[in-house]
């Protein structure tokens, strides 16, 4: 079965959805001339200030534009749904942040994204920006921490960007900047758990299968395999179940602040 | 087939939900005591200003607690999914927003609300507060704008509150926060469109049909009939006709200034 989408054409919709963005804030967010994927702060970048950008897949929104504006990211390069951009709008969105203090690329970690972000790391060394690379990976689900390497980066981005932004914004030098969001990276821990499927706007077909009771604790934010399948639980004991799972990887002592996010 | 939701138990999900949110807004948002489902702007209400209290049904969030704050609703009455509120809760918001300057109601045009809201007008009435009632009516799907009467109040609230909002915030005397509230419903002009069903906590089952390649234009927020149903469309031809609709019955001026939601 095909799912119902309010689009035009599926090939167009990250595009035409970027339109309407910039459209919508003109006063925040401009494109870069000659590459409608790379969209830019209006107040982000400026001299002697790192540069953060940020990017990946569309089809996580508001992740990765929702996060673009002053105090946040500088740019972000727009992928299509479910995959990474290519070098030349990551190189736009590094051409367009740099302020000649660095500038630090922050995105989730997968394999098409870290290939491409490296790519345009390596042409921006060409052009003489010094560019650091801070891999988000918060998601417990997809790894224990003590392999943090391999875990995703999911809705974690929210807190790690925020901080880093934060810090560059203060117009810290690059290795704090750096610094200060590997610590937010490291504070930070998420989990996911999927009841129905989505689809991808090109195909609208469902990208897994889950039963009409089930539900998968972990899944990933492009269904990737979870941890543990069953049946449908109450909220409280889908809490308890993230929870448990989160704090044992956390180690929370008695009196430490938490920030919570639920998406 | 029942629907899978994150809850605990579809009759206590409303309440639930409140106490999620007081939890969460500590600092902006308060309920009254003996009755939870009052919520109170903690920096709404004060002696000389025109009180703005709205309610409905809940199942439409942000509709209608998110409305609460300074420059919104002073409090909010919550009912049940898709039912009002009884005349307790609503007389609890009348006498926490009154600062003796008289009360605003302010609500969808359903019968049951009206029912409600009336009975609890009359009983703050009984205590020498003065109550105006205003009724949102945006849906130009529901009835044509010369039978405005019959027209629900849907999205448009969000511009039609704000309105009010503001007017009450700039402790303007109740005459002309009234008269500003009714200029801004009648410049709201709104349509939906569905694609899908929704389903109701306590029976997780379907509230209408849709086959797989229809949708309906003009549906009601609870369901009710739209004006159209057809076989899906791009969103240019949705966005067209819905705006061919509107535009007729708003009847606008080459230079007029419009603000629009999409929702």
């Amino acid at each position: 079965m095909l799912t119902k989408k309010i689009i035009n054409d599926g090939n167009y919709a990250v595009d035409e959805m970027l339109d309407g963005i910039i459209a919508a804030h003109p006063r925040f967010l401009r494109r870069v001339d000659g590459n409608p994927r790379s969209i830019v702060a209006l107040d982000g970048p400026r001299p002697g200030k790192v540069g953060l950008v940020i990017g990946g897949g569309s089809g996580h929104e508001p992740t990765f534009l929702g996060f673009v504006g002053k105090g946040l990211a500088d740019a972000a390069a727009i992928g299509n749904v479910f995959a990474s951009p290519p070098p030349e709008p990551i190189l736009e969105c590094t051409k367009a942040a740099n302020g000649g203090a660095g500038v630090l690329f922050m995105y989730g970690n997968y394999a098409g994204d870290v290939m491409n972000f490296d790519m345009a790391a390596e042409m921006a060394g060409m052009e003489d920006i010094e560019v650091r690379t801070m891999l988000t990976m918060d998601d417990v689900a997809s790894a224990p921490r003590d392999r943090q390497n391999t875990q995703r980066g999911v809705a974690g981005n929210f807190f790690i960007f925020k901080a880093a932004g934060a810090a560059c914004d203060l117009m810290l030098p690059i290795d704090e900047c750096e610094r200060l969001a590997r610590k937010a990276n490291d504070h930070t821990f998420t989990m996911g758990v999927a009841l129905n499927p989505c689809s991808l706007p090109q195909t609208r077909r469902y990208n897994f299968d889950l039963g009409p009771d089930e539900m998968e604790i972990g899944m990933g934010i492009h269904g990737e395999s979870g941890i543990a399948r069953g049946t449908m639980k109450s909220a409280n004991e889908i809490v308890d179940d993230m929870l448990d799972r989160i704090l044992a990887e956390m180690s929370p002592q008695r009196g430490d602040s938490v920030a919570v996010l639920i998406n």
